[in-house]
């Protein structure tokens, strides 16, 4: 097993005050690594960097169009939310297509991280929902292939029929035999994998065609609907969501907690995850957007890539005191 | 330079799910190291662990009671606050005995940590203010320095008298030439020193004592204030009140940004600082507690002991999900 690597510096007044050690890995369409930093072999939980994979069985089941579901509703599928009105909005009329409300997900309630509609529901006096849950389009899904299914109320349940198939698919597109699962913040059991597993899987969404059977459907419509609603898959200020505006299309990307990345590139045939060891966000986001820099897949004059590659520390007057960046190991090495 | 220990894991499911590695040091009265973990040369920005420090100019100057400040102004003047009433309650007051107000302050604004504040501020439709930033109770005490001093009304700015003083009392309680400085979040500079020359500072406060000359005295009153007025200093919900009440007035900590953490043990003598290399603070809280735990001040039943030793990580429904807590390198070798 492989040490981490330093990915990323946080300088303050010329000191290192801060650094990111963690892991990444490029695998081919064969499945094949091309390029590692770190170990490889490392079990990590996906977190919501998984959840395109947790969608599959919702699409390849015939549950999504039976529900006439589109692309909105699978990128929202996919998304991890900031809980805006463009979030919430159609998850609750997609709710009301099922029958079935709020009270129906299992997901929780999270204060929104949108600022709009979080001082909405303060100056209101409400709680927040679970729908502003940032997972509930992926929990709508799952109540979707629920009614497919015909699975008992309890659809987060490690042993109920809905994530049984994810657990099905998930061991499928990575190549692996899931050693476990953690429950994730949105109660949903997140199974585990190597780093390159996770890689792996986003190479065969990348090479998803149509043709190659249903999962392969499902995964490159989930991938288009991804690219086509950035916005939907994270929110204004989110890195998944300028990173996917930012490369118009051709690369789906998509962050989990405990700073998980992954990315995924049809033109090259690439998938990419990214571990930090210690699961800060804001290295995950800085390791990506090098790595999709250095693939030649994002532009490094791009104003997004500019602000991920050498991000502002700014303080509370609005000086700039400091930088996050990525280190020379992620930096270098680029053909 | 010795590599950083791991010293927290995050654990999810039976996984390891992320890590934390970082560097301690326990200084004695002699200003000896008597124990460490990782690179005790390793050269940091406090941050607001040195506050205490920054506010030796303010008492053993006379500006303090020239000002007629109380115990409750010295804890504010150390404080990273929450931003409650109780903290931008008394703050107000004291800018108004200087004949001052919120527009004298150079730290800029800040949304509060506290809750309740902070919805109270959004259901007013009203911005926070330059008084809601955590460190407001330091700028109020470089205020009341300045007018000591006479100097200008850039205050913050690092060749002006305050911050002059600051570091004179800084380098002569860490023992050592500060390298450098970067701008704080609240734009005052924030001068770096080794992990060992912020323990050793730790230790002076520590063993200060009345009779001991103007500086000693003024350290032990700071250390008094500070540990009469646990909730003064931090806030509901925070690890330094929690842990100041936990230890019933025997030990001072203080937090600073990017995982820095401190503890004045006056009974031993002692003086810790911890620096997490990644800058998580849910890491340093971890292993502040299992050092104090370790030197016998902080009892490991106490429910703050028993919540930062094994802190639970729990989903959006309540769900235990998972643990952080500090790894056997932390926990062993206590006599």
């Amino acid at each position: 097993m492989s040490q981490a690597v330093p990915m990323v510096d946080v300088i303050r007044g010329g000191f290192v005050e801060s650094r990111h050690s963690g892991h990444a890995v490029i695998c081919d369409a064969g499945g094949n690594v091309i390029r590692a930093w770190g170990d490889p072999d490392l079990t990590i939980l996906p977190r919501s960097s998984c959840k395109m994979i947790q969608a599959l069985p919702l699409v390849e089941s015939g549950a999504a169009d039976a529900a006439g579901l589109g692309a909105r509703h699978l990128a929202l599928s996919c998304a991890s939310h900031n809980g805006a009105a463009i979030h919430t909005g159609p998850v609750g009329e997609w709710l009301g297509t099922l029958g079935m409300s709020d009270d129906d997900l299992r997901c929780g309630p999270q204060e929104p991280a949108d600022i709009p509609a979080r001082d909405a529901l303060i100056r209101a006096g409400d709680s927040p929902c679970q729908i502003h849950n940032n997972c509930s389009g992926k929990h709508a899904g799952f109540l979707t292939l629920n009614r497919h299914l015909r699975g008992g109320a309890e659809y987060h349940e490690p042993d109920h029929p809905v994530q049984r198939a994810v657990l099905e698919a998930f061991e499928d597109v990575t190549g692996e035999t899931s050693p476990g699962y953690g429950i994730d913040g949105c109660s949903a059991p997140n199974f585990a994998c190597s780093l390159t597993g996770l890689a792996r899987a986003m190479a065969r969404f990348a090479t998803a065609r149509d043709g190659q059977g249903a999962r392969a459907e499902a995964g490159a419509r989930l991938v288009d609907a991804m690219v086509a609603h950035p916005e939907l898959v994270a929110g204004e200020g989110r890195a998944c969501t300028s990173l996917m505006r930012a490369m118009e299309g051709r690369v789906a990307v998509k962050t989990g907690a405990e700073a998980v990345f992954v990315a995924i590139l049809p033109e090259q045939g690439l998938g990419v995850a990214v571990k930090i060891t210690d699961g800060a966000t804001r290295a995950s986001e800085a390791v990506i957007a090098a790595i999709l820099a250095g693939l030649g897949a994002l532009d490094r004059d791009h104003p997004t890539a500019r602000a991920l590659l050498s991000r502002p520390v700014v303080n509370r007057r609005g000086y700039d005191a400091g930088r996050i960046q990525p280190t020379e190991a992620m930096l270098t090495g680029w053909s």
